[in-house]
């Protein structure tokens, strides 16, 4: 028995990622989204929704520029705050003691704690309604070595990213392996 | 110390959604995509990506509507099927014994045994490479009344959603409540 809801933005999951940005005057800022995913394979490409009244709206439409830092759990008060709070009011990094770096390939800083780094130029926006949409060409993938697998990728379970359960207004963990992709499907084929 | 993987669509976390679609003899199809997200949330938006070359994408092109259903991790490996097999060649709810279920509202089918469902209709597409993006309305969302919380509200950890780590091709599950969102970062500011 299903209920309805209506027409809302309610799906899991949704990801916990920060943009980075800078102002017309060159200071770092830093904002939490859940609004976004992956878009293309070639070239490779993240969307990032914003709204309007953002002061990162207005930085990357001048700078053309974001960087996707994945905030590890042990982070999510600090992501939570950059989410809530406003560059045009606040040093969110200065108030957090995170460090900002300057990408060398794209005009935009990222948060150097965070474990997983995604440098983007933007190659199309558009404006859907309350959002305005930006697709972002990833130019470089920088994780630490410290979250890295004995295979040398990423491990989910030592990046820990944070899940957002949207309209229960929550955040979780990244839960037990269930299986391989590409492969536990098989048997049904 | 962080390593530079180059450009790739290495991120986390990322979805694993089940889209529905009709093909122009009315036959139902759901394919599995982790490339999507949402875009808006007025209206109500949710993205999805896909290759030209999948039967899904001839069919919102003509239908120009699509479902998102949201498998439960108990169904992974059914989701995982989804997206290796092609409609082109088999029934993929027959071969897995899934009900398929015309939307009222678009025209398209969802997947009756996944707790959460999305019916929309594509208000934009556009080519970015080899993914083409479609922008769909959410007109509903469904979700089973066994996976509401006490506030009447869907719980995370009762909806059970999939999480996807891509390049190491893992399923996860969703982990343990971390925090209130718009909440736990107060006290930062």
């Amino acid at each position: 028995m299903k209920k309805s809801f209506g027409a809302k933005t309610l799906i899991f999951p949704t990801p916990v990622w920060c943009v980075g940005s800078y102002d017309n005057r060159g200071r770092p800022n830093v904002m939490t989204i859940a609004w976004g995913g992956v878009c293309c394979s070639s070239p490779p490409c993240v969307t990032i929704s914003l709204r309007k009244a953002t002061y990162t709206y207005g930085n990357i439409m001048e700078k053309m520029a974001y960087t996707v830092s994945v905030p590890s759990e042990k982070y999510t008060k600090e992501a939570d705050y950059f989410g809530m709070a406003t560059g045009r009011k606040e040093d969110k990094f200065e108030r957090t003691g995170l460090t900002a770096v300057g990408s060398d390939l794209v005009d935009a800083p990222y948060v150097a704690e965070f474990p997983m780094i995604l440098e983007c130029r933007v190659i199309h926006h558009y404006e859907i309604g309350l959002h305005t949409h930006f697709v972002g060409e990833i130019l470089d993938v920088k994780v630490d070595a410290s979250v890295l697998g004995d295979n040398g990728k990423p491990d989910i379970q030592k990046v820990r990213p944070i899940i957002f359960a949207n309209e229960v207004r929550r955040y979780h963990g990244v839960g037990q392996l269930l299986g391989k992709a590409f492969d536990m499907g098989k048997e049904l084929m």
